[in-house]
């Protein structure tokens, strides 16, 4: 984890195919095939392991390997497959350092990314809040990215509704980045993880961050991208839980927004589906049939189960002023008899009334 | 006309069939086959051809009909032909009662209509203007309903930018509906029209103004919503639009605004697709080819252009302290050989500069 840049596809092969300790012996001793010795030729000459181990303990931090019972296998293996179709970005973590006391396996059991742009809006960080608490609140684990604006909405949010959140970083677990969300990276440890590829002490950088996004896409069952602009990391994330074959949902926002205009470009192009609940994400991403919602419906009317004629005998009605059936004829079009019929039948549900001059809608309750 | 309350499959078949002039004298001799005698029971005691004529002569309405030069043919094909699909809510119109200057074949030759809530938030409002004012300023027609809210700011966008708006009623031209747009309604009479199937004198009923959405939906070569609740009008005229094939557009808003609900519901199922801006809608409604938009970009950065390496190699570099290539290596991971042939290349391009101490990134201009 500490010889080559991740994803490093031939250093990954290797361990693939002989094992993580004949791998690292090999790139000790310079015998390991030249794709590898080109990956790690900056570094190989590092003797950090120890040291690594060390100030991870410092923090309070341990490294989990695809050997420990722990090792969130099950949602990685959308990278290791997009991996095998040829994409090199998609390689899986050596090995992930994680602060926290909950166990990955199960964090990531029912897990949801919320991301989006960190120059957001008050109307982006409110939704980024409602959605994060609504979805702890229905017990999934919220993943984000720990940076200003909507990242750190989704954290708190799940955190304020008592929930598990997840930030997966771009530099190492100990290194306090963004500088001020170091209470929220601590609430976050208490009742979560903080989790990263990169060692202790790995600086940030804007290419750590796409490659931390593929972690992201890849530990959530989806992406919901709450605001992003045109060009913005979150616009990545989506892309790659795409490429993973993970749902992509957007939450739009005002078209005279900006902060918006990335989540819209999505939704326009049919690369994201349109969400704008809790409920509606949970139906998307939830386990199938576990969550469907009822469609949504408006205010009910008094005269919603009436049929064409119904309705326009309804309508030639007045609520004061009475009219005979000839005259309700004439206003609506219908025929007398049948004029007759349909007031003897809303007579009998209430919609209309009889009186000395002819009929009338009885006044709303 | 006056005899059926449209749609009147019945009557309009035998109009077709025999001819108008036939056709009302079949009606009044009750010779007419049985659906139409149905149609028409109500009203056909009616005599009012003579006093319709002279009640639109006095508001200075026209009554157009299908042998005018001015008939809009092409844009109501497509009632016909959904009605020969058996969809009897799509009969064509008989005729049109049209107040004002604009010839109604040119005003619907390149129509959209924009619609949208009675109720209407600001943010509604003020996108519906800039919409109709952008398709007006284009050379399109911009086609509503009169009513308050998202209606009548189309039309007064339209109007602003100089350009035709046509106004579809669901009652009598004469009638001023909705009293408070009687100087709007003046206004789209000077520079466009006002239309309505509905004789003089007809007052507004709910079932018209859904009868009436038909025409706008066909008079258009796509229909933008705005602002729509869940159950409103405007979705209406939406799923219409669609039934005729034509385009369905919607505007996103905030998630947190009912007024938004139907719009997001329309696209979240697919029915509508999402438009941000005057280009899109030009580019889904226009001729095709006419209004391609180049897709929105960001800002652009410097390092655009760079490789995954030579990217690698520009963010291990500070700003003010200088860095040597075997430090530059171990940062990026990239082999030294690449680093010092990098470097090189970004030093050509202005990017990185080299100093004393090693090498850093040139500030921004």
């Amino acid at each position: 984890m500490r010889v080559a840049e991740p994803p490093a596809p031939a250093l990954l092969a290797l361990v693939d195919a002989i094992g993580p300790v004949e791998a690292a012996a090999a790139v000790r001793t310079s015998s390991a095939p030249p794709g590898v010795l080109s990956e790690t030729s900056a570094r190989r000459h590092l003797e950090l392991a120890e040291s690594d181990l060390a100030d991870a303990a410092h923090v309070g931090a341990r490294l989990v390997v695809p050997e420990d019972e722990e090792w969130p296998a099950w949602p990685l293996l959308s990278l290791g497959a997009a991996s095998d179709r040829g994409q090199r970005w998609a390689g899986t973590p050596l090995g992930l350092w994680a602060l926290g006391s909950a166990r990955l396996v199960d964090a990531f059991e029912r897990a949801v990314s919320v991301v989006g742009a960190r120059a957001a809006t008050g109307y982006g960080e409110f939704v980024a809040g409602e959605i994060a608490h609504g979805l702890a609140s229905a017990g999934m684990t919220v993943v984000s990215g720990a940076a200003y604006g909507i990242d750190g909405c989704a954290h708190r949010g799940a955190l304020a509704a008592g929930g598990v959140t997840v930030a997966v970083l771009g530099c190492g677990v100990d290194v306090n980045y963004p500088a001020g969300h170091a209470r929220l990276l601590n609430w976050i440890v208490e009742r979560g993880l903080v989790l990263s590829e990169y060692p202790p002490g790995t600086p940030p950088a804007r290419h750590r961050f796409l490659v931390r996004n593929r972690l992201i896409a890849a530990l959530s069952s989806g992406t919901v991208v709450v605001e992003a602009g045109i060009r913005s990391g979150a616009r990545n994330t989506a892309t790659t839980a795409a490429a993973l074959g993970k749902a992509v949902l957007a939450v739009p926002g005002p078209i005279t927004s900006a902060a918006s205009a990335g989540c819209h470009d999505l939704l326009r192009t049919g690369s994201a589906q349109l969400v704008g609940s809790v409920a509606e994400v949970l139906e998307a991403v939830g386990p199938v049939g576990e969550h469907l919602i009822e469609p949504p419906t408006g205010p009910v009317r008094r005269t919603d189960g009436l049929g064409g004629e119904a309705m326009r005998v309804h309508e030639a009605l007045r609520r004061r002023t009475a009219r005979t059936p000839a005259r309700v004829a004439v206003e609506s079009g219908v025929p007398i008899g049948r004029v007759r019929a349909l007031l003897a039948e809303m007579e009998l549900t209430g919609l209309v009334e009889r009186c000395e001059e002819g009929w009338r809608q009885t006044p709303h309750a």
